[in-house]
């Protein structure tokens, strides 16, 4: 799905349609429809199966849409600032009851997006950040490592309901980067 | 919970209880309560409470065990060896639609363990291979490294249904224990 223009109609849908699915599954609907989300919305479920194809999909894209706060994706001009920014955000989102409702819902789907690179797409576009700093001669780590090794911790933790310390989502950057080979 | 004497009549209790739930997730009852699991591992429900105390235990519990299919825990003789045992097991029983909707269903559990190393213990006990590790002088990692690094990574792929590339677990364990400096 490619991003709508911020402030046109379809962006309003857009919003109007993340909005409800985060509300149905913050009252606890876990087993939402396309045709809840189109009626507490108040589109047309044409216009959800047209941009959104499956339930599921929707799911994972106002899920991760949601976590991200729909923040622009980061440009601090590195590749640590990018991704820092980028992990505060969701780890501060996941924590709440709602980020938690959210998870939940994620790992009850069936249709799945199947490749790392798709995953990260829908979360603030991380792949972007990366493709950036290889374009400055910066060394990314893989969109593989980023789901592994910062994404996979958070998300298991707040499934299991484990302890999230302070300023872990940044120590998982520090850590993942230092394990990434720099050019010199 | 300490393990039941292999054979004993309280052995065959928590088989029955765990094949119950296994059977009743694998069916899509992701909804089990207490007193479907005793009525079809015909037991009495005071006797699930008695041991497990409330239903997300016991899914936790169950789900562990059936990962690790029971198996006793690896005693190698080395931690690298350990581990991979142990992660070998686990690796080939997520990817299972068993394995898939078990986690799907722990995902939905509010009653969490609140420690790593409580989780850990629940996954044939790998708390012990660590310890044992430590007692031959081997400096092993922590809980928290094992849930993060080998763990989150396995399950946030089966959950979101990405792929898990053969020997990924056992590259999961040589990373992590690269990354733990060892005595000399």
């Amino acid at each position: 799905m490619s991003a709508p223009r911020p402030g046109g109609r379809s962006a309003r849908v857009v919003a109007s349609v993340h909005r409800a699915v985060v509300d149905l599954i913050s009252r606890g609907d876990l087993d939402i429809t396309i045709s809840h989300v189109a009626h507490e919305a108040g589109v047309n479920p044409t216009s959800i199966y047209r941009r959104w194809g499956t339930r599921d999909q929707l799911v994972l894209d106002a899920t991760a849409a949601h976590l991200r706060r729909n923040s622009p994706t980061p440009d601090t001009g590195s590749l640590r600032g990018d991704l820092v920014d980028w992990v505060v955000e969701i780890e501060h989102n996941l924590v709440t009851p709602e980020g938690r409702a959210l998870l939940r819902t994620l790992a009850t789907a069936e249709d799945h997006p199947g490749h790392a690179r798709d995953v990260l797409h829908h979360f603030g576009d991380v792949t972007t950040v990366l493709d950036r700093a290889q374009q400055r001669g910066e060394v990314p780590p893989t969109p593989e490592q980023v789901l592994d090794r910062v994404l996979a911790p958070l998300t298991l933790r707040t499934l299991l309901g484990l302890a999230v310390p302070d300023g872990y989502g940044r120590h998982l950057v520090e850590e993942l980067l230092a394990s990434v080979p720099q050019q010199c």
